[in-house]
């Protein structure tokens, strides 16, 4: 195999990446100057040499520290989990500002409960964090769609098996009308949604 | 900035990838095995170390020699030339075996006729291969966009700047129906070119 068409596998192993765009991202690089595939490979070095996981919500982080920025501000509640997906929902969920609580990052979604899928979760580290602290809210933040939906039902199983009644309140994202939303373009789900919530 | 901002911004650039695929891409690389990213530096380094620009078509190839696969074959007719905007282009095209001359990859399409959109066309490599071959004919295969239609006059004008009339036979890929495709959703511009092309 010629090096073009090992780093175009390369970039199909990249999420939402299909054929045709693995082979413009070799194009490109390839009208590059060296400087600019330099400076990605010393990018990409820096980035596991330096970067590493919380070891609390697994949210990647720079520093010699063992929890991230989130998790190490004191002034954050630390009775308030939000769980999310991945990554990047945390990162919208942190720039509104409006959660003062601590994450879990849990790795993905399941479609179905099957064991493989349910492997790829934290879902261990999960039940650790749970006992382990003493949460007054788990908030199940994950995606309105049929795998997130079955996520969130594993998810409220797990805090259930890890705590004892009462336990924690356990609390979802609101469903409704998109902010800017117009009622007559919006689905029958989404309106039911933002009927059954409406206060 | 720090490493995960940085390798952010230099996929940001890569074609097709706005801010939250690029995040994603770097999610995934902190996600895979130190290995696998290991080998996309490996990747990288040999892309550039190995593969060059041929000196006639600028197509990319790895070798020893000047020119590509294609421009070195002897059974491929020297008399007929293809013009394509770029690598996938080509790679398109001789997919289907039924070219056997050669190409030139432009390197870009213009949107308009202002010089900086020109300058980044291979113009001037162009009117060259144009000027020291005898070609009988010259398939001018831009897309049918806006585009690359204003791309063809330019590249005409360039055709015949560069040869003594009558000069080479100017041709360009058929427009019309795309097989398999139904009358019923054809847009009217593709259907007027399938009634004018019709044979």
């Amino acid at each position: 195999m010629d090096s073009i068409e090992r780093l175009k596998n390369i970039f199909r192993e990249f999420p939402t990446v299909g054929p045709r765009t693995a082979g413009r991202f070799v194009y490109h690089l390839l009208r590059s100057p060296s400087a600019s595939v330099e400076e990605l490979i010393l990018a990409l070095q820096q980035l596991k040499a330096n970067v590493k996981l919380c070891k609390f919500c697994f949210n990647p982080f720079e520093g010699s520290e063992k929890l991230c920025l989130i998790c190490r501000n004191p002034a954050r509640n630390k009775n308030l989990l939000c769980i999310v997906e991945k990554e990047a929902d945390l990162l919208s969920l942190e720039s509104t500002k409006k959660f003062s609580g601590l994450y879990f990052i849990l790795g993905g979604t399941v479609a179905m409960m099957r064991k493989e899928d349910i492997s790829r979760l934290r879902a261990e580290e999960l039940k650790k964090r749970i006992v382990q602290n003493n949460f007054s809210e788990i908030i199940v933040a994950l995606n309105s769609t049929p795998e997130g939906r079955a996520t969130s039902v594993l998810v409220e199983a797990i805090i259930k098996e890890s705590t004892k009644a009462p336990g924690p309140k356990i609390t979802h994202l609101a469903k409704g009308l998109p902010v800017g939303g117009e009622l007559e373009y919006a689905d029958e789900e989404t309106l039911e949604s933002a009927l059954e919530g409406r206060k």
